[in-house]
């Protein structure tokens, strides 16, 4: 039996024209250093038709085709959020993060034909403009002087004003009625290995997301919020915050380019936002702020925090000496991004609302979540048993742009595979322990690495310790230890593994340890496991090996 | 360029799934007089799955057929609301107050083959059991003696026993995939004129409906709410509460057939509700009970009240003597129901914010509401302006069961026209003046016969006043001021008329006056104003006609 129901597709446009006339009055603050530039939700609306008209018109852009942004958090890339999925067209923001042959690689991937970039980005896009094949057009937003734009493009790019070619345009549009499962918007992960790889999200799964992120039990967004939106538009949709604020009416405050903690702290007292968003790192830096300078925060009593986990001695300094509760939560580009929330449930108090504080959170009913063995079979959801994270909801990518079929490296049996390793509890909360490359495989069992690392770094004589899976004749994969001694420490490895036997079961134990200065670290500071394991296979490491 | 996210449909079945694991521990409560009965969401997973073999093994239900209920509020009522669009059937709520020739009527119109029936309502399915000719079973919740059913069933209708049934009955079911668009759930309306009207709900609209319901801009539900569900079950699908409560594990309280004052003021002291929903003669029963009687009800801060319109003393005096924010509500079953929520915009304050909630509210996204004059057209949404209020939406009925058409009537150009006449305010608010049919449509414009009501009714000569349209052959239509004075008032048609002129334009005065002993009434007590048109249409009013 067919339903009655009228057959309204889920559009972009939609959360755009409801958002610019229901909530008119809204409003988007964007730090400029000094104070705030405004713009209203009506402006916005009007500004986004006007940019529609000028794709069109004035850069030709029709169906389809690829419109980039390379920006900060800000008024005119919100405005280019909405614009471009609503005229049909497919926004793809670029990392301003990336090295230029990473930008270049990405937008000759996605076929980008036109950018949008920040004054104050002129420099870095200069640098990747010329291998940016597809692209025809640059569109600058501020006053800066374009000429490095156009000599990069070297006579093959056009460069345009993003105030000349808005100017005189109408300030309406007749967006079109699209299908919901077509592609809105473009990201790119900045995966660890191989090339980025492209997620096309679908109109239906950005309002689908956005009202998810809009709930209680996740952001909790509403009418009457204003959210500073430090999470950068160029990552993961910046969690979909912009969509979600016009879908319910909540204001915006955007830092541009001002991530630091004394300016976020100066945008919290003159913007008084009531909710925050970003990674670990910026709320650290934050916190140093706040803790030795007197700052109105009386506003903000939530942030929400992703990226990376989050330690739980920022959350409670943040609760006890700032009054602002840190909220958990995990996802992926991959998943637009939301996965989980760590919101407390209901009943639990104190240190047991606090161990929940501490998890990746609790999924959704958009997302169905299971942990599975090496063998892809499901494992029991008992908060205990450790086995990969896997999703999938209609806010999930089932493959990547460009590929026929999911790879299945990532994806298995309709799922995708997180990479990530840890356990799932009987009410959905997710303790992740582990990426699934780290985790040591050992003999049908799994052993986390960085559960091994957290134990051996509590050793007084223990710098550092990185834990790596290395082949094995009878086990397929066994634990190596790599330490770094305290200054004047002499632990041997008998005595860190009867140290660690007290913890953790005995097969757990690692039987190779290799003493070493420092242990290889990556670019952003993490151990290189990888190096680690080809120092190993080299045979550059010495290893001592206990019995086992 | 399609998106690359999962195809992942948006069913019942797995807002039941999620429930029933994530939020396994939470609970449905049913009043049973003295106390409640408790089920948690895993027990109602797990009776779901058995409740679905029971009606395909023993009962034989399969594919879309209709299994209906005709039930109070209560666990059993929860189970069957997702037990059966879970396996693929439709849910069809047959509600309880109709005469029996309407139930017998709907039930036959839907075709359905089982009927769920709570054992208290017995004696009243079998008035209508004679008639309802494609039902095969009956199921009956509860222990009293079925004799009447067997009785009317006449040997055509086989009765069971719930727990019979149940009994040994795996408790997991593998719900099939089904089309997100296939209907899940049925509901008629009980329109004024004409046969009950069918909407069917897709798998697809609940799901959306569902999260919107839980939005902090509608009724804001969450992990930790206590829900007092006092809306039928059996009306507009209890406004979508049950299933939102599924989707984001907020706990039930459900009154049976407890419905006054006293049974919900034990309630609330028991069960410790944070929010409930009912219509506003509920509450005026509830709030004289609390004004008499001491009763605990810290627990509930806000009471949402749809259905009709909620009178401001009421609102007040909730504030005011129990600290229980009355929030107004407006939707249709045609609407799933929920058009829009009367909650306070950021900024308003004081008179403003009282003035924001005396309206009918604000409308979400998934809501495009539009006012349009009497040739269709859309007039301007300024907060003046009266016009008829159409709506469309992915939860919005575009027709009625059985029509291949939608019938002109009620749909225009992929609107549903709502009947109701009202200003809708630039910001998205709704204010409701009249119904369609009881406005006065003069020389083209509208005349509100509700504002003259209320002008009238403010005279202190007046104890009653209904206004209707007559025709006029000049005007089309021209207001009809039906009045009963108060005992020895002796207020003249001129002396009404110049009372009048002091706040209505001169073109909305009534010029035809009948002064009546009462004004005849509908059997719900309100002004039967199609009676008073005919008695107008047979000369039987003494009218005197002031110059124009």
């Amino acid at each position: 039996m067919r339903s009655t129901m009228m057959d309204a597709p889920l559009l972009v446009s939609r959360i755009l024209e409801h958002g610019s006339t229901v909530h008119g009055t809204a409003e988007v603050a964007t730090w400029r250093g000094d104070g705030a530039s405004r713009m209203t939700y009506a402006e916005v609306g009007a500004t986004a038709a006007r940019l529609a008209h000028a794709l069109r018109d004035d850069l030709g852009v029709t169906g389809d085709q690829r419109v980039a942004t390379f920006m900060w958090n800000n008024a005119e890339h919100l405005v280019a959020y909405f614009a471009v999925p609503s005229m049909g067209a497919v926004l793809h923001t670029l990392n301003i993060r990336l090295f230029p042959d990473q930008v270049a690689y990405i937008a000759t991937h996605a076929e980008d034909r036109v950018v949008l970039v920040d004054s104050t980005l002129i420099p870095l896009l200069a640098k990747a403009l010329p291998e940016m094949s597809t692209v025809e057009h640059v569109v600058v937003v501020g006053g800066a002087d374009p000429a490095p734009l156009l000599a990069a493009g070297d006579g093959r790019i056009a460069v345009h004003r993003w105030d000349d070619l808005l100017r005189d345009k109408p300030d309406r549009y007749d967006w079109p009625e699209l299908d919901e499962r077509d592609a809105a918007a473009l990201c790119y992960t900045s995966g660890t290995t191989g090339n980025p790889k492209g997620v096309a999200y679908s109109h239906r799964s950005i309002w689908l997301h956005s009202v998810q992120i809009c709930l209680p039990e996740s952001f909790g967004l509403g009418p009457t919020t204003r959210e500073l939106a430090i999470v950068p538009m160029f990552h993961a949709m910046s969690w979909g915050i912009p969509y979600a604020a016009f879908l319910t009416g909540a204001s915006l405050v955007m830092p541009d380019r001002f991530l630091q903690g004394a300016p976020i702290a100066a945008m919290i007292a003159a913007e008084r936002p009531t909710l925050a968003g970003a990674v670990p790192t910026i709320w650290t830096d934050l916190l140093n702020y706040l803790d030795n300078n007197e700052v109105d925060t009386s506003s903000l009593t939530e942030v929400i925090v992703g990226g990376s986990a989050c330690p739980p001695a920022l959350m409670h300094a943040f609760a006890e000496r700032h009054q602002i509760d840190v909220i958990h939560a995990w996802g992926m580009t991959e998943m637009s991004p939301l996965g989980s929330v760590a919101r407390v449930p209901a009943g639990a108090t104190g240190d047991a609302a606090w161990r929940y504080r501490y998890t990746q959170g609790r999924v959704p009913a958009g997302v169905a979540a299971r942990i599975v063995g090496p063998d892809g079979k499901p494992l029991p959801a008992d908060g205990t048993t450790v086995g990969e994270l896997e999703v999938r909801g209609p806010w999930v990518t089932g493959r990547y742009v460009g590929d026929d079929e999911p790879d299945p490296e990532k994806f298995r049996n309709g799922w995708l595979r997180t990479g990530d390793v840890g356990t799932l509890s009987a009410d959905g909360f997710i303790t992740l322990t582990d990426r699934a490359k780290d985790v040591i495989k050992s003999g049908g069992e799994w052993i986390s690495s960085v559960e091994l690392e957290n134990a051996l770094m509590a050793h007084p004589a223990v710098l550092e310790a990185c834990v790596v899976g290395v082949p094995d004749p009878r086990w397929d994969e066994r634990p190596l230890a790599t330490v770094v001694r305290r200054e004047g420490a002499d632990a041997s490895a008998e005595e860190l593994r009867d140290f660690l036997a007290g913890q953790l079961a005995r097969w757990q134990l690692p039987e190779r340890w290799a003493f070493v200065d420092a242990v290889p670290k990556t670019s952003v500071g993490k151990f290189d496991k990888k190096r680690v394991r080809a120092d190993y296979a080299a045979g550059i490491l010495a290893v001592t090996e206990l019995p086992g």
